[in-house]
């Protein structure tokens, strides 16, 4: 069988129906008997409101329709095709608190020119990320269609990991293979889960078990692939590689099904539901043994790599398939814009990433002599604005003092990126952290303007980690480009970090050192600990009362921050969801 | 009894319990012998993220028990308060997709400085701007409270707008007046809708039915209060003004209670799930019969008033919530921003309002007159900043032409405006309309800066409506302040509409009129239809073309927009999510 590790795009009907063409005239040639694609890899994935247009999801229908059409036109019609895509319930009285059209999240089984089974998931998952509960309405069926005189059971992605539902059914209703189409965004060592689960889950249903993943980026979300087939008894048989479009091929050993039974089989599944076994014929006759080649099992991304896999796939599909062709940030001389730029680099290629040197009255020598030698060695297009005279034009005709001058600083550079922007048509990449953005350390309409922050999920600690990786990394591949031999200059990495507002300003004259923050922020922002909590775990209580109280109030700027691609639990995004008007203090 | 239509602020543990220890003294005060609270009124709502970190439930807890204990010291032990609050599930196992340690939004009876009874929400709503699936777990019980004799049910707002739950359980168990509790935020015409089902659901319960609801602003949602009584014939017996803190008094003729039945009642309430009544006995002495004065029902403000109340409501509570004392506004001498001003002067007072007029190469006399004469007529602080110098200052460094060139000056004058407020602590309010949000007529970072938008989710139509509205106002009210007479110049109103941002521009160069764009709109993105269907609908098939493709490219520039009140079903704000990378185009 053939696992169709690929890239939709969301809304892209028309494209993301010739991919499955495309990639199904790949499995055929590779000698494949069943091919499948990931969770709504028609619609892409997520998709959001558009689940609750009606003129999408009868798009979505027809487009599912032609395709089965097409597939058959080509001669590919006795090649079954596994594809999620976006259905709606037929027979439905509209209901209050239900999504308009009772959308459903679907997965289709394409043979002879038509579409023999389609069933909808059962576990809506409706939180991080998720609001399925808001798009979807639930699934009760669990199809199971004979190939090659194997039974073959479909369900998607969450029905894996929740207890009960469809893949509680798997193991009664007899089936050789459970195929699960995904689309299960990247986290920092989820991979470890997801085998761990699939194995979990290929035991308890006695069966094999393939699991399928989408690959690349849907604005915040980084999609890794990760495809993987385990046998019956958990054991791992194939695996893809992360973050790239794949066809995973394997010659799976699978028991041939009995007779077909009698009647339809309604199952109590443990979740206070019933699911309903639907069973389709695509072919009986027995594959013929042949040789078995072995599947390719990639290994695992170390986490560096991983984390900069995302980050790569993250910007350079949010730039592509916005329709971009090339980038702009501002270049400071500091590690952010460093690691920003070489990402960017990375992703779109040096020769369209534009970067812009600032320099303020404040600026020191070395800032700028270090942002043109990374120029230098990237290969980046470059261009100086001093920003001095801007300011005095400004100090003309209003008095700012403090931070409002320093924000003023910042607020020309947004400017001038914008400005860009609009007269060349880049994209501009913000160039704050994590730890910047959790605790307010940033500029509204200032350094925080642009269309796509790279390492907005990257704290600061993690920021050093990466640039020292990606100066250890010197062949190319599929996400990284030919930069050379240490792309970042070192003196980037080592120097003491400072927003060079103010003259000799320092970060760590407003916040404490790097390592000590980041650890009280993931215990607050993603393990949620409360203020005793965070004190018990051994923070400094004066420090838990002072960090808690910026993160609380800097929830205003996050929320105008600019997407990034997610690589933790929380990322400041659709991940967390906090009132802007709080009086709620942990410290109170 | 007395409903207590308040405006609690989210995560104000104490001062919202301070609240309503203060109305129950109010309400002993005028003699009733049962007071109620809005849902969540503890806590706020809707409070988001927080129902999902431990730390806040607790607190939460704490602070209904001694809540519960503060009021017996005070001699108000007797007089049941029912107060809707943040509980958690106690006994629950941790499971995927169930919010973390499955909080509940609860509603308790105090009485006798104890928790009598609380029980939880049935109905989670998940739509619009909902998300209670991510935060709640379902409650399954229905509190039956003999107060003076009468047995007393509970619900929770969505369990009312909802067939089955508990509301179905109530005429079985018996129960002589429903209470529901609410936290339903103002959508235009909402009223009509609320009043009709209450009187569908006391005929349906066969009881009265007492509804009451918050009042104020929470980020971007506006309560309106609205709090009624029907009786059992669902005839309207009480009613509260909107928009206005307001204590609703009634003395209501309620059937004696009989004897209390055995054992638990467990009914099947048809939507799949059985509802326990749970019995409890506040007081059982008959209240004595005494002169039934007639209670006061209010009738609901007209169209343009209740929208005008809500937009003022909405400021006033997001300016004081957030602690800030006063506002700041950029004023051009159009329509938008001399409606946003009239607006900061009623909900703020005019002294609080700093406008700053930013006169550019293209500004016209009249604007810069008409800007003036608002000032002067409505006595609001003014200072200009000529913005001719700074443009040029930008032209010596970089060349932006065209669109660049105009946003450059929108964004100079956020920049101006983003400096006042952090060097004196105004809050920016932003003067963008619905009309000119949907097709992307705005700057990202330039007139789109800010804290607040107070009109975002006016159409440019409805602007001129309310302008004509509230020049006929003049007595000062709830939320309007002494402006006299004709507070926005004439002139200001019947102008056309410009941008001023290159020599003669005209909104009608790049927009349809604003009556034939607006029905569009509203057929676009607030009844969702597709192309198809507005074509048939009677609109301009290439117009149709048009304004799909702008309000379909501004996604991202509408994310990065302030919030601001609610008014329709869709403010581009929680109430309508897409992508931002999406291929999707109705036109194709």
């Amino acid at each position: 069988m053939a696992l169709a590790q690929v890239n939709p795009t969301v809304g892209d009907l028309a494209g993301n129906a010739d991919l499955v063409l495309a990639w199904t005239r790949r499995a055929r040639q590779a000698g494949a008997h069943l091919v499948a694609f990931p969770e709504m890899m028609l619609t892409g994935y997520p998709i959001e409101d558009l689940a609750l247009r009606t003129s999408f999801i009868e798009a979505s229908r027809r487009t599912l329709e032609s395709l089965a059409g097409r597939l058959a036109d080509e001669g590919l019609g006795d090649l079954p095709v596994v594809v999620g895509h976006l259905d709606r319930r037929t027979l439905t009285v509209a209901r209050l608190g239900q999504p308009v059209g009772a959308p459903l999240n679907a997965v289709a089984w394409l043979h002879g020119g038509e579409v023999l089974v389609s069933s909808a998931k059962h576990h809506l998952p409706n939180y991080g990320v998720f609001d399925e509960f808001r798009y979807f309405v639930q699934g009760d069926r669990l199809p199971v269609v004979r190939v090659g005189g194997v039974d073959v059971a479909t369900v998607i992605c969450e029905d894996l990991w929740q207890d009960g539902g469809p893949v509680d059914a798997t193991a009664r209703a007899g089936a050789g293979l459970l195929l699960v189409v995904n689309g299960s965004p990247y986290e920092r060592s989820k991979d470890d889960q997801r085998l761990e689960l699939c194995r979990r889950r290929a035991r308890e249903a006695g069966c094999a078990l393939a699991y399928v993943n989408m690959v690349g980026g849907q604005d915040e979300l980084v999609f890794d692939g990760d495809s993987l087939i385990v046998d019956a008894a958990g054991d791992l048989v194939a695996r893809a590689p992360q973050f790239v479009d794949h066809l995973l091929v394997a010659d799976l050993e699978l028991p041939s099904a009995g007779p077909v039974p009698d009647g339809e089989q309604h199952l109590d599944v443990a979740d206070g539901t019933t699911i309903t076994v639907e069973r389709r014929i695509a072919s009986t006759g027995h594959v013929p043994v042949f040789d078995r080649s072995p599947a390719e099992i990639a290994l695992p991304l170390p986490d560096a790599a991983e984390v900069y896999g995302a980050l790569v796939t993250g910007v350079r599909d949010y730039v592509r398939k916005n329709g971009f062709a090339s980038v702009v940030l501002g270049l400071s001389g500091g590690v952010d814009s460093a690691l920003v730029a070489t990402i960017a680099a990375d992703a779109v290629g040096p020769e369209a990433v534009h970067t812009v040197l600032m320099p303020s009255r404040y600026s020191s020598d070395h800032s700028i002599t270090d942002a043109e030698e990374l120029v230098k060695r990237q290969g980046l297009h470059s261009r100086t604005i001093p920003i001095r005279d801007l300011v005095l034009a400004y100090e003309k005709e209003v008095e700012l003092t403090g931070l409002a001058a320093e924000n003023l600083q910042a607020r020309i550079r947004g400017n001038l990126l914008m400005g860009l922007s609009n007269e060349h048509g880049h994209l501009v990449l913000t160039t704050g952290n994590k730890s910047e953005l959790a605790v307010g350390y940033s500029t509204l309409y200032g350094d925080s303007a642009g269309g796509f922050a790279p390492i907005k999920d990257l704290t600061k600690t993690l920021v050093w980690e990466l640039c020292r990786w990606r100066n250890t990394q010197e062949a190319p591949g599929p996400f990284l480009a030919a930069l050379g031999r240490e792309p970042i200059p070192s003196a980037i990495i080592t120097k003491a970090p400072s927003a060079e507002l103010s003259p000799g300003q320092k970060d760590t004259d407003s916040l404490p050192e790097y390592d000590v923050l980041d650890a009280l922020l993931d215990d607050y922002v993603e393990r949620d600990l409360g203020r005793d909590a965070l004190i018990a775990a051994g923070h400094d209580p004066a420090l838990v009362e002072r960090v808690i109280r910026l993160v609380d109030g800097a929830e205003y700027k996050r929320r105008q921050y600019p997407p990034g691609p997610k690589i933790t639990g929380k990322n400041f995004g659709r991940d967390r969801r906090l009132p802007i008007t709080s009086r709620w203090r942990e410290s109170l």
